[in-house]
């Protein structure tokens, strides 16, 4: 098994939650359960949560951790449930990570060498950062290469990625957005926010 | 000789044939002759028709490859009759290349330590990436590489990079375009762009 | 004292000068100084004014300079009053230097990177090409460096990384523009504008 089915499980759109944490979290993981977006980050923030989340969701819905986090942290986060983590940056080869994991590269060289120094799944990390062409461009550059872009993608972005080759995508505050203003996450928006992603993991599910 | 003279022969101008190929080529490569475009990058995708364009068009057009190619691919080309090789990603200071070659960084970080790494001109890859400033800031900051920017770039890019101190420019999939659709390169259409970017040449050309 | 504060003495807005010079500077540093814009980095490629520029300003303003500078231009800066040094490239470890300086990175790797090797915050640079969100991702992803970023910057941008978790910001050629043609930088128009970053200063003095 590679290490991207060992991390995502098949699962080929994951929603990041986001950094800050959302107050009514259950409405939202009951939405985006049904919505069929059944794969998720957890931020590195709220991991006190995270065994509740697990605990009420581990069944229908595969939760890992996303962020910069330390040992104890990713400790905490398996000792909860979770499945995967995804690493924005590079991790060090020697350090012992307790749970299948992703981890961040930016530009062709990074993201070459990492696939290089580590047999895995490279995740393209801010996916949105290097522009919309750069969906098209990465993959015939490192064409051996899985990849995984994970930012503020928006779906057309996630299918122009899809389409030309990355093995998943992992969407960061576009589904469930950052709680910086109240009404952010209405539920309804995020249904309907939801349901257009889930009509890619339907397109997207061998 | 440096690397870049000997790599690109002094054409300032580089168009990149985009990767899938093309189903016109003979006519394409004519058009891009008579406007003055004689310097062309063929994709790794194609080195099978690379033989029959260096024979039809070697003597009016400087030919080289383009992309990620391995060991075995690069003796093919360079067997073919290919002059320079165009890598998108580093290449490994050890690895004996048959053509002359430029090898591809992105940010101001890569760039010079590409060019402290190997005394040889830098592709930026891709140089589109970064936003339209970057033909101007880069230069600047890495005030004593020769730089080749290499991306989907319009001709007023094209302008900058070269007006901020530029060695040459890689044209990728903007004159001739990658046929994911019909009609894509219509001859009239192509030889309209290529007259636009035989006008840099002429201008570019000492 | 850590390296920020050494380098910066608290100043929290930099304006760097562009490249190339200004040809009225005195009328433009009378004018920064006005508008409470008081750290000031200085053109590599303008050094011998700065011995001037610091007699006149350096009880007034924080003067340093900025750009890629080899030892004896560090040694003339630093003979001229220069306080600091921005850096946009990695500078290397063993590499004396003869002022406080901060060195440039870009992708959360490069950060990363540099922050592991050098207890010092880092210059984000270009801080412009990453795109607009990147001022609210990268701090997320490298929670424990300090961030200077440097680049052409609006004052809406500077809020938001500030406003991120950024340390300081350096403005380059947006309240002082080069000058490639006349009128760049009539005396009233930069005062407008230096007053708009001046605000930003006031709002963010300690």
């Amino acid at each position: 098994m590679s290490v991207l089915e060992d991390a995502l499980a098949g699962h080929r759109v994951v929603v990041s939650l986001p950094a800050g944490g959302i107050a009514d979290w259950i409405a939202v993981a009951e939405v985006l359960v049904q919505e069929g977006l059944r794969a998720w980050a957890w931020p590195a923030d709220q991991l006190e949560v995270l065994g509740e989340l697990t605990s009420l969701y581990g069944r229908r819905a595969h939760i890992g951790v996303a962020g910069v986090l330390s040992d104890e942290q990713l400790a905490a986060a398996a000792a909860a449930g979770a499945r995967f983590w995804l690493s924005p940056l590079a991790v060090d080869a020697d350090r012992a990570v307790p749970l299948p994991y992703l981890a961040g590269a930016l530009t062709p060289n990074e993201v070459a060498a990492a696939a290089r120094t580590r047999e895995a799944a490279v995740l393209v990390t801010p996916a949105d950062a290097l522009g919309t062409s750069y969906a098209r461009t990465l993959p015939v550059l490192v064409p051996e290469v899985e990849i995984v872009p994970w930012g503020r993608l928006e779906r057309y972005q996630c299918e122009m990625w899809l389409e030309a080759g990355a093995s998943a995508v992992v969407v960061q505050d576009v589904v469930v957005r950052p709680e910086l203003s109240d009404g952010v996450n209405v539920i309804d928006e995020v249904g309907r926010r939801a349901a257009s992603f889930g009509q890619l993991v339907a397109t997207n599910t061998p």
